[in-house]
């Protein structure tokens, strides 16, 4: 089966990575709901409620002791995979034991916990991933820290920045959400305990403290009350995940324009076989930017159903918890391989710094348009310098002179006002390199904070 | 592989049927990729560009002539599948054959011609199980034709209808959507055939000739102009299935509610093991309506990442094209299995007409208060008479009478008033009989066009 | 009031024309109301089931009879328009005419009814606008159908074609949207008439006759049966509003890469004052663009909310109708704006043919790799061919020669093989101009069938 | 004007509240500006660049000054409202004070930290209708904390739980966005200093000095580095808000289906005309629930919107900004409506518990199937007593007759099992008063951290 470009063998490798795929294999699923059904009878053990022999049992049974094809099947007919897994489990299982299975738990209490250890290796790999980027970016913008290069506004020159100035803002939106990451983490690492509707009934007052045993066991935290129907969590994780791809497209999306025929300032690594054609041999595409702006395209979709699935009815909809079953999956999925994109982009992509200096000439000095309107004003006023700048750059687009020689040549030109260091980089540069740094060392100390890229060790 | 709950194995059955599936299946990929080269060589053939003998040559190559892992491998290195896909296709054919292969064409014209062959048997498919869900629901229409029930708006009781009316507006429902099925055929049903910029080329003048030759080969239409870059009918055809979703989740959620404990007009049919619980014994959980409504909360994304694909950048942008090959196939996938779900509901709901008739009891006359106040009016004029039936419905509320008696009661009743002919169902059940044969009528109209569920012969 | 952006007098004016402000004003929502009670009106007169004076009664109170703020007050309290309206309305008629309006209608009824008013009148200037682009850029395509420019796929040269060519691409995506015109106009001119739960009760077996009357007063079609809760045809035109941006996007995606600094090759139309800076005087910004990609982009999302009302429970649902009320307007609103840009680029474009030609010229020859592959091939064989001329561009890129320099050098080129045409534009510009004329002809068609622009004279 | 149903002046009313109307009205938005401005001229003469007068001959000027038309008008043509607005206030400074406004800055800088103060305001608004609701839902849950109810999943009966326990999961469901306000007001919280290309060039080495001056002026922080196209911090409000909306929605949800006529087990507060109909004079329609459920529809699309800004090309995209201009504000408008009806059912929902009582009955003794299953299984095995109890269902159904009888009537009852306990509602009402109390412990804990509901003191 392939209806999802993520799942197929052909498709599959552009757009995802094969860690990230054991993650959500059917596998890894069935081994996730195992070690919940365990957890939760070590938990139940502790107190007293099940017989310690019972969690053992049911980890010697792996997922390969089940018929996936079976199972499959009698999902479809119960509705949800978890009805016909404890039956399975249980018919795997001593006579004795099986009373004790799955006691107080209702079918979402497994499925939700399952789905938590599932996401939170997910969001490991994917912060792991994230470190890299950063560094690889860090490094980037260190490099070019003072590579001058032309600042663009609606696709416009605009005035002068450096590279390293670009690729640090693409290393700070991404830190915008790495900087979400321990916030995130914690709010997927929540087991899920509370019983049929939510009040964990069957085990009456010992319901918090085999919660918290539950939660203990794998790592989680305990709510302090079921979350069968408040879902704020699914979409903040949801969100986040197509905000990093937002973020990924950022840098996509320049790295695009700039390694266009006409900029030419950039070009992603060289691959052997990448980025070609089947009918044009000299093609070489930024297939990178391309997998990324493509799951950011794809993302974004699944958001709105993640924010349909709050509505949820009573103690448990018809209908839209299973929606969410279709929407987080594939957003780490394509994250996966944004992030492979994006790192290959981060530490491979070839600069070209004189392409990009002979880039900034392209305008004929339009690109200091600001600064000589800055300098002006003081002696014409903000808006008279303005419209003065303004003219000027008409006559150079117009008679192919620079802005220097049309503003010189005005009338209304004071000619006593030092322009030359108008047109000078220099102080764009070092404006450019100020922020950089400072956007450095705060990507600095957020690494350092070693939230981003740690294994998940919580709650 | 499964990121998508559709394609896991363990959740897939419960979404998806296995014929579209099989439709949208690697193997299925391939074999309409391997159509399309074929009946490119056999249209260039036909004029003398390419020898007779390549389309045989390609004809004689199955999908499972490739090492499907290898070739994803390979597309995640070159960005899109038929690169890899036609090396692999070379090296299988002859030597003195293989320089005709492919000839003029690009990578878009195969992966969208070819993706256009599965498109247009899952909507052959999509189009069968609208058939049947119209028939049904027409039976089920006629024969509670005359079955009155509460008609209920916000949520209240409003005034009577008959349960065949509600089983009539369902399939109006479903049938705006097949009425727009031949439109959406014909959009489906259009080869592509470019080149690498559109213009095709490396054919020349013939160019024309050979795309007509090649749409006819796939039984499919010749556009006007490369459609490389104009994608409409992928929005068209995406959003068509997400409607058709909001059609069947229209039903699903009637039959969530009328299903209810509380209210419990109809059941889902019952099938052993279905709508059960882990821990709750007694639960006959409405499993079709539910995967219903989660198709819909998880189709409506996709709409949007096929509406961002509109956008593409000059003659292939880098990224939105990709994007499209995530949205389509799931939708579906979705669409399948709401249908399978929606055709158990239509051919099965048990009915429970003494209920219907008991809960229209519920209210103790408030479902005729416009009847009332429409008699009233008359004496009273409009608005005095709404009001007099808003206190009289208060009194109803407050002290449990009913509300003949509390309208009668009211000093300002105008007494002469023949209050009892308000308060028959007679006039309701033959109004809600007249809108349904309309509405059956017009559904025959639409069967016997013979557009629904008619196998493709496009263009 | 001014949440959106749409709405601000600040705003507004850059988003969405007068015009179509005029159409969606509070006024004019109350003259559709008025009017939509009038007609009723008037077809039940013809009938004898009012007094012929009501409706020029109804036709006598204009919007301006309304206190809108107090109306506003009610509708906040009664959660419907049509509460207050009809209270209102009835204060403002003779005694004895009073009880006879609204006779069997529902809220819904006449809100929808109105809107679709409304909405037919926002489709005729959308619908005039597309004419003027489809003219402009028609235009534009016959004039440049031989002024060659670089193709460009994923941001890269890939082989020449016509500027002609890409201004009839872009025409024929907009054409692909007015070839459904007629269809959308035809889903949007239907009346709604089917009292509190869509059986018309009230009105008994003279129901369909009422419904025709009325649908015909106003020039719409009569449904079979009540479409209270069956909203097909909302997305349909919400979506096919959507779409028309993207075709615009596509459009002005392209116009922006084109006019950006290294690219030159066009220039919006040069307005005082437009696309300046606050602190840049020379910017030139591509603002028409600008405000279709901002349009698109703020589109898609309404789409999303109409597909969710579709799931209407029973005859009227609590909230997913009144959804409805913040998606469709909009759309139409920012529609409005982009097409104005639309024609602004498509009347008013500057073309530099000169800089498309020398653009052409910057890869020394890697334009014409698939001319040169193609030509190769009938010696070396597909794969030989496409991969002498992959090293070929290596060289190129690396030694700055020009490709035919490159191939001739190398060992494998088969020294007989007559290149030069390969590099020559002829066959390039003859084959974009025979696809030019092609998708003009198309259009031609489809204007001339006067569906397009014509005012609406439905059904 | 009014394409969105928030600024109509007929329906806006129902949908937002007129304090928040009020933050985003043209004046506020202008007023905002101006105090923008002011804040720069005042740190920027805090350390001698700019006359200490300019501030103060700013902050005379307020937004009745303006010609807001006119504005609009030149907005249309210039693209951006910033740059009609500077010039039209340059034009009312005094000569000597104009070349110094607006120095360094560009119109993103004004625009974004405008919106943001807007944005404060407007979160302000919304924190304070939280910390009502919260209270609101506190009380109503320990109010009820013993009120037994039916649980309901899938729409069906479940097991008992009380009503408190429901209460206090809508509150721990919006006491989750709660928890996240601290985050939320931090990131937009946020000034924007950053110049034409986001250097601050023409300020050098004091840009940062200015900045901080600048967003201290505001109470708002200081960015490490400027945000103008890393705009997370926006998707990540928005989506806070429309997940908001999703945790009002589920209580909306829930009041829909507890309030209609069969369950009749709650009833949003009676208000004068409020949830009537014009055809139905007997209608109570849930309008506070009608309003929320609508706003989490017509919420979630602007996600996407702001989602797409994140791939904001280069330092300052053609479009995508002005998409975020669509989205925001609307967001706020919905939640504000929201939030004023969720306040209405929290304080004032009419809860019949004698109702809820008597619909726990009607299944039979059904709800307590699990607690009996849980009972037997100790003898009989899990998977049998499961069983058993299935099929005892099936008689309770078929035949009318209890639980206890059926199950007793089978052969397979282990007689000695005591089974009155299973069906007493002690166990069910001691469990759901345990997590109550556990929410509302939480709860405490949040209010008391004096986070929600605290008017702004950022940074």
């Amino acid at each position: 089966m392939s209806f999802a470009a993520l799942d197929s063998a052909l498709l599959g490798p552009l757009f995802a990575t094969e860690t990230m795929c054991a993650v959500f294999s059917d596998e890894a699923r069935l081994a996730a709901l195992l070690r919940t059904e365990a957890a939760l009878a070590r938990a139940q053990a502790a107190i007293g409620l099940v017989p310690p022999s019972l969690a053992p049992a049911i980890e010697r049974i792996g997922p390969d002791a089940f018929d996936m094809d079976d199972l499959g099947e009698r999902t479809a007919i119960s509705g949800v995979p978890i009805i016909p897994f404890v039956k399975a489990l249980q018919s795997k299982l001593p006579d004795d034991l099986e009373p004790f299975l799955h006691k107080g738990a209702t079918t979402q209490d497994i499925a939700d916990t399952g789905l938590m250890l599932q996401l939170r290796e997910g969001l490991d790999l994917v912060a792991a991933d994230i470190r890299v980027v950063l560094d690889a970016l860090a490094r980037l913008a260190r490099r070019h820290r003072d590579t001058p290069c032309a600042g663009r506004t609606y696709g416009q020159h605009a005035a002068p920045i450096t590279f390293g100035f670009k690729a640090a803002i693409w290393a700070a939106g991404i830190a915008d959400l790495a900087s979400a990451l321990p916030y995130i983490r914690q709010r997927i690492c929540v087991a899920s305990l509370a019983g049929p509707v939510g009040t964990l009934t069957a085990l009456g007052e010992r319901g918090p403290e085999v919660l918290t045993g539950f939660a203990e066991e794998l790592g989680l935290g305990a709510p302090s009350v079921s979350w069968h129907v408040r879902r704020a969590r699914l979409v903040e994780t949801g969100t986040w995940l197509a905000t990093l791809l937002g973020a990924l497209a950022k840098m996509a999306a320049d790295v695009v324009h700039l390694s266009s025929t006409e900029v030419g300032e950039v070009a992603e690594p060289h691959i052997a076989g990448r980025g070609g054609s089947s009918a044009m041999p000299h093609k070489r595409n930024p297939v990178s930017s391309t997998v990324i702006l493509a799951a950011h395209a794809a993302a974004k979709g699944h958001v709105i159903t993640l924010l349909d699935a709050m509505a949820a009815q009573h103690e448990r909809p018809a209908g839209l918890w299973h929606a969410e079953w279709h929407a987080l999956p594939p957003l780490f999925g394509l994250a996966s391989g944004a992030l492979r994109e994006a790192i290959a982009i981060a530490t491979g992509l070839t600069v070209d710094a004189e392409r990009m200096r002979s880039n900034l000439d392209l305008t004929r000095g339009l690109l200091f348009a600001d600064a000589a309107a800055s300098r002006l004003s003081e002696r014409l006023g903000r808006e008279a310098a303005h419209a003065l700048v303004e003219r000027a750059a008409e006559r150079v687009r117009a008679k192919g002179i620079s802005l220097g020689e049309a503003l010189r040549a005005m009338t209304e030109f004071p000619d006593t006002t030092d322009l030359d260091a108008a047109f000078d980089l220099t102080s764009a540069i070092r404006s450019a390199g100020l922020w950089t740094s400072n956007a450095l060392a705060d990507l600095e100390r957020l690494q350092a904070s070693a939230e981003i890229g740690a294994t998940s060790a919580c709650p």
